[in-house]
């Protein structure tokens, strides 16, 4: 029986649940480009901020992923977004991240969005690399060194885009 | 005689210069991914703002330039800064942008910064993109169509790196 997965808006309350999520990977220091030891008020000003409209996907009713999306730049490049997901570690492999990147991408268009673009994505995440090339981004820039890995020192980061 | 190009911190009561120098570019918005009609206090918080510090450069006495240099990512992306520069429209071709640029190097090797990063070259702000490769950036990464021209329609945007 597949898993039933549901997209929503997130909402205050989701707060808690959302830090959940991100936190592991905010203090693991290994894919985003955030400080490790920010307080959970910090990252929920961020991936809740007031520039971008953030989602939560409940797998059976409970929440397990969340995404953010937001315009990349402003005036003659707000017609780009940029969108950042996390699923949480208990429910990998569920196919959340996917649906996630589909709901997100089809949000953009709603939203008038022309293109997604990933600014800073760490070349040792092969696994979202991986994805997101699955999904129809190209790699169209590389940074290198541009990330301090915290066990692999300096790695490149890459510019990854799909044209919506 | 060769004028005398002076660059020091900016200093709150330099905002009605700053301002000056970066309105008519802000308000043209070909050049910089800002909105257009963005007011003096937000152009101010962005170009001031407590994430960054910010320099003005003197012409003879008189502020005609203005840069400000930042971290271009939190987290492991933090040793890669970021700046923006604007010349005042009534000094080009004095030298003004290559000795703020000069300066911001040096001033990112004294913070500890490893790099230089532009994430948002207008391809068609052809000076811009010629300065930099003549002052050792690389063209690391190419946004197709990701900035709205005001007369030309959709153009690349480009992503520049040096190392330091």
């Amino acid at each position: 029986m597949e898993s039933a997965i549901r997209i929503r808006a997130a909402r205050d309350g989701d707060a808690k649940a959302i830090w959940s999520i991100i936190e592991p990977t905010i203090r693991a220091g290994e894919t985003y480009a955030l400080e490790p030891d920010m307080s959970e008020a910090e990252a929920l000003l961020y991936w809740m901020g007031p520039d971008r409209e953030t989602f939560v996907a409940e797998l059976d009713g409970v929440v397990r992923g969340t995404y953010f999306i937001r315009a990349n730049q402003a005036g003659g490049g707000k017609h780009v977004c940029n969108a950042g997901y996390v699923t949480s570690e208990a429910a990998t492999g569920r196919g959340i991240a996917r649906r996630m990147h589909e709901h997100s991408l089809h949000h953009a268009r709603t939203r008038g969005f022309r293109a997604m673009q990933f600014n800073f994505v760490v070349s040792s995440n092969e696994r979202a690399v991986g994805l997101w090339q699955s999904l129809g981004y190209q790699i169209v820039g590389r940074l290198p060194d541009a990330f301090a890995h915290p066990t692999r020192g300096y790695v490149d980061a890459l510019v990854m885009f799909q044209a919506l």
